[in-house]
């Protein structure tokens, strides 16, 4: 009996993905065994074409970035990852080359990574490709972070650069110049999933979350949680050099900056005491890391002061689908 | 702050949907503890607008129809459920009563099957709606049924009725005549999940799967898996009164109800020593089971055999995307 050209799809690129536990992606579920004191950790992201990805992105970051997006949630719990399923619906008609490269760029990821696929299922669409993956993670028990837990005279940490992915989707629409093989696109089409510093805050860091809607959207979600506010120094946000660059020629672009999403860097709340701990766990994760204000009493609001010391006025909070 | 508007269908459709270990759905991730001396089973299924349910279906049946074909893998391995995450991309301008229809057939099914939301992700897409589930359950560990293990020699069994779903959906598709509140379009829209069926099979049945590409292509899985062939007969094969009556009134629709698909009964292999075993808990799980044929030494092929004795000629195995 011959197989259908699913079958043949699925045992040509996606098979190789295929870890322990996955029984080969030719059965119905895969069965795993959760290791003695750690906690099972799960999260699903998905990506439509066109929405969140671009048709002309390569199909090798396009996978790396679904993998990357879903670590990501993994890191801002403190978890390390395990496996992950995923369910891929192609648009009619895409070429086998194209599905090669994503499951190259996958096992590219898998293997910096350490996690391997443990199933899914693959179909087709009339309409633009819509990308799921769900993430299986473990946490021992006390190293568990949440979004809940930050209190009023907390420091407000970020990781890495905010802004660069917002810029490189930007580049990459025409809209601001620069080099579609630069720092910014990069940043856009693969983000940096921060496991070791998500790992390494266990027990210092009080709340936290991936940025991934926006810097000032994202903060509100740690403010709601904690039931305080927040206030950030605009002049204190790390950008990177392309980054500052971008702003120096225009300054209308903070707001983009501090609002546009796809960041992926772990923002999250620390007692003042502990600045010195988290300093020296960011360096041994070699992962860098920027107070950029503090949680006050009061309502759930996020204040951006700028420059002049001004509340700035930030027309959108974030990213929104709807 | 005011929150945007994809939050606030998460928090009005979604999040009464959470369970324990869900965060509210307001985390990055889930963090659960699976129950000491189970296996973590997972697999995940995509639904695509179109593809595997008509635009028109009503939404409650197209949220519980997600959730069953996921929980008939979890019955395929024998396991039972525990928790799933989904992510939706839904068409642009989906109607917000659509969007609560369809949560509400999901919470119907939570509440019959017994297991909650953990999380996932909502987005939109220009094209028709994608919507893809996880799902996650356990299983003892002496438990676990997979497709590998039949002997040449063994009997092929099969629960419920085969063809009912194929029928349902030629129905809806005007193809055949019949009642869109009937039983033959039921059965499309709302498999049942042979959890307590796939539960009791443990230490009896070799190996087994879910029909959900078609009687004769998924028990060509079964062959591969074990290295043998498979011979049914046609009139052993389980149909229900409504499929009797098409086949009466278009004797060719046989081939349709063997290779249809859309059926997600279990089909599995037992040795015959363990008939009236297989009987007993069957009829303790309230699922009729019906022995269809056997396992045969030799190539990996599936015969079916005609009233006539005479091997009949299917022009296409079964059910493929591409």
């Amino acid at each position: 009996m011959s197989l259908p050209a699913e079958f043949a799809l699925i045992a040509r690129h996606f098979r190789p993905l295929a870890g322990e536990g996955a029984l080969g992606l030719a059965d119905d579920a895969a069965v795993l065994d959760i290791p003695a004191g750690r906690r099972l950790v799960v999260a699903a992201d998905a990506m439509v074409e066109g929405v969140h990805y671009l048709p002309a992105d390569p199909p090798e970051t396009v996978g790396r970035k679904l993998l990357r997006v879903n670590l990501s949630d993994l890191a801002a719990m403190g978890a390390a990852p395990l496996g992950y399923l995923m369910t891929t619906s192609f648009a009619r008609g895409t070429a086998d080359a194209w599905i090669a490269a994503f499951a190259r760029g996958l096992a590219e990821d898998q293997r910096a990574f350490g996690l391997a696929a443990l199933g899914g299922d693959t179909t087709v669409t009339p309409g633009p490709a819509c990308l799921s993956l769900t993430i299986l993670g473990t946490v021992a028990p006390d190293a568990v972070l949440t979004r809940a837990g930050a209190r009023a005279g907390d420091d407000v940490w970020v990781s890495g650069t905010i802004g660069d992915g917002a810029l490189g989707l930007r580049v990459l629409r025409g809209e601001l110049p620069g080099d579609a093989e630069g720092h910014l696109v990069r940043r856009y089409r693969l983000p940096e999933p921060r496991l070791a510093l998500g790992g390494a805050l266990a027990g210092l860091a009080r709340a936290g979350l991936d940025v991934s809607d926006g810097l000032v959207q994202d903060l509100g979600h740690l403010c709601r949680a904690a039931g305080c506010g927040a206030v950030i120094e605009a002049a204190a946000v790390p950008f990177s050099a392309p980054a500052r660059a971008a702003l120096a020629a225009d300054p209308a672009l903070l707001p983009v900056l501090l609002t546009g999403g796809d960041d992926y860097e772990l923002l999250f709340a620390a007692a003042p005491a502990d600045r010195a701990g988290i300093e020296a766990r960011a360096a041994a994760a070699g992962v860098a890391v920027t107070r950029i204000g503090g949680f006050v009493p009061g309502a759930a609001e996020v204040t951006v002061r700028g420059a002049d010391g001004q509340r700035m006025s930030l027309a959108s909070g974030g990213w929104s689908h709807f």
